[in-house]
């Protein structure tokens, strides 16, 4: 790892001073343009280097690879690939990438594409979809609310990464606008529900790792290798209607409350380039069971902003949180979610939870900003907000910093269109 | 439709008596040989009709569709032809496949595989599965078990069909034996769990439908359409160890309780073959919201039992069931599921929760049979059990019938062999 003092690695592509892709990073996404369909690319500054070109130039013949993987509408092809392959690949661009190398540097217009001109998909196929609840802030603040505090957290919290089974199909990527949903909800005090739009709409500020490498049915992936099942990382909006949420979710849990829209940032970080940041994660106790147990620094520090842009008006910025503050680590997560024999697939969604810190200012949802519509959360246009309304913009944004060593998410940005 | 006195269509393909497979049903499956890798077949008899080979002879030539489908490993791409080819390819296999009909006949050698010789594989791409709580004597079993029966069933229950979102990447086919798996649980008046083998090892006797047609984000099936949008049925079984669940349930709903394995039969049985069967569904007071009401009879009269075989023992049937207790139907379980927007996609799976019906021979889980392990359930071998033991084999059966016309299911079989 470099130190602070070192200067850091220079692209001959530009990298805008504070971008979140210097050559550090090399996240994969898949993009397209009016010219290409959808295809296989690398953020470097505010460039997309596109991996079939770099390949079909011949650029990764020593790696005995089947490049045909970067012609793919998602990334499940290269992914399956294998751990070995990816970080072989990520040094690949790194040395084509350096200042100091200008073998790729000549076919520029060939293999790099403006992201201004290129629209981002969906990076994944996803099998399957996974919620935990593992902010202990989170799951505190709102076990407050609805049980008291002397009740907040349930006995089986601190023993286990409690999760459930979110919706692959309608997880879509940052840009895609979300319609209110509607649904039943049971009014303060009535007998009978009603129908009609959600009035307590809500983002959930998460993150997510993708799952790199399959598993047999009845297999099961220990703390110490779980690593080596996660591709990548991204930012996780789990939108949240909570007064349908509030009367559907016993006692089977959440489902229509949620399974209408979940948005995801475009650029899957790697965990090699996230190596640098790795932290210590909040101790545990109760100590948990041995096989949930681990040696080393799993977890991240990842700083993770919220905004809101009202309908044609500058963003507030309402929540600042880290990821580093969950008490589960996905390694435990992705340990308990196979102990029992549960198969996953490369593709596969796992994410954190709402990641609330012990602040008010880094409480990650409206449902907690606002303490359950109790108090009003001002917005910089003089507004204040509950919940989320109509034509408001959620920006949640995230990335690591080092010394001079940014490491960024980009950002998972969509706005909140009326009920259809 | 016709009336019991008819004699019934026969075909050239021998059926023996009581199969579940006349040429009334055709359902659709997809089977290997040791010459053949995965293939689209129809059942018939003891036979396979292997669509592949009926197009090749160019059978299907005046229907004017991709005849590539029948050579896929899934019917993903059949079920994405659309609900009319489905009903012409059906009209098609049953003019061939009448006793009259002579054309296919000749060629039966190259089109029909047995039985005996085949693999039945998972028939479709599981994108997304959803498994419903909607029997009514199941919901309220459990729930007098858990909260009296004062308190059976919840203020939402009757108001909708309650689900949640389960693991597709463990739904496997009839003969895949599960492993006992192991978990988290809480043992009475302990204050910390243990890990280990679950001790309360279930099955849930379910029915689940397949989705036949995508919708878009923010769109919404009403109960209308609900039909054209399921392309068949299969019997489920919904594996529960219910230690786990009870354990890790609060608040967020089952999760590794469940999701080491859900088996299903390998036929899908077509909703048009499934029209002669169509029956009213429970009365439904209060009535519900207008977006869920429906008209006409939009149940199914499909028996249903489950058996389990001790190692080296015969059966013993301990449910019988059938599927039109079910209090929601399918038509308002899908309206509900995309009435938030929530986008459904072919060959997503929807499970019907545990179909017990009022009289104890009827219940359709041990944990209702043994009423949370309070009773011993008898089997014929001399043995009892509350739950299930290792090298137990449940085998789950349905099938329709109508005077002469019976339309089967054939069964779900699987074996439970010890914690790995």
């Amino acid at each position: 790892m470099k130190t602070t003092t070192q200067k850091l690695q220079d692209s001959w592509v530009h990298v805008p001073e504070n971008s979140d892709f210097p050559i550090q990073n090399l996240p994969y996404g898949i993009f397209q343009t009016e010219k290409r369909g959808a295809s296989v690319g690398v953020a470097i500054g505010e460039q997309i280097l596109v991996l079939e070109e770099v390949a079909r130039l011949g650029f990764f013949d020593d790696l005995n690879i089947d490049t045909s993987v970067f012609s793919s509408s998602s990334l499940n092809n290269f992914i399956s690939l294998g751990k070995k392959n990816w970080t072989a690949v990520r040094q690949k661009l790194t040395e084509l990438l350096d200042s100091e190398n200008d073998a790729l540097q000549s076919f520029k217009t060939d293999v790099l594409v403006e992201m201004a001109d290129a629209e981002m998909l969906l990076p994944v196929e996803i099998g399957d979809y996974t919620d935990f609840y593992s902010s202990i802030e989170h799951a505190t603040n709102v076990g407050t609310m609805f049980r008291g505090a002397d009740n907040a957290l349930m006995p089986n919290w601190k023993h286990l990464p409690v999760g459930y089974h979110g919706r692959a199909s309608s997880i879509v990527v940052s840009g895609t606008d979300i319609h209110r949903p509607k649904g039943q909800t049971l009014a303060a005090e009535a007998d009978t529900p009603e129908f009609g739009p959600s009035k307590r709409m809500d983002f959930e500020l998460e993150m997510a790792f993708i799952i790199g490498k399959n598993t047999e049915l009845g297999e099961t992936v220990s703390t110490e290798n779980a690593e080596d099942h996660i591709f990548g990382m991204v930012v996780f909006n789990d939108w949240s209607a909570r007064d349908i949420q509030k009367w559907e979710y016993v006692p089977l849990g959440p489902f229509l409350g949620k399974n209408f829209a979940s948005s995801i940032s475009p650029w899957i970080v790697t965990m090699d380039a996230l190596e640098p940041f790795r932290v210590e994660s909040p101790t545990q106790d109760p100590k948990p069971l041995p096989y949930l147990q681990y040696e080393g620094n799993k977890s991240y520090d990842i700083n993770l902003s919220v905004a809101i842009a009202p309908e044609n008006s500058e963003e507030t910025v309402v929540c600042n949180s880290n990821f580093k503050y969950m008490y589960w680590t996905m390694a435990q997560q992705l340990t308990h979610h196979t102990v029992n024999g549960c198969n996953i697939r490369v593709g596969d969604m796992m994410a954190s939870g709402t990641l609330s810190g012990s602040t008010p200012d880094s409480f990650a949802s409206m449902l907690e900003l606002s303490w359950a519509g109790q108090k009003e959360v001002p917005l910089s246009n003089g507004e204040t907000r509950k919940f989320l309304r109509d034509g408001d913009t959620v920006v949640m944004s995230a990335h690591c910093q080092k010394g001079d060593l940014r490491v960024g998410f980009g950002e998972v940005r969509s706005k909140l269109l009326p009920s259809r």
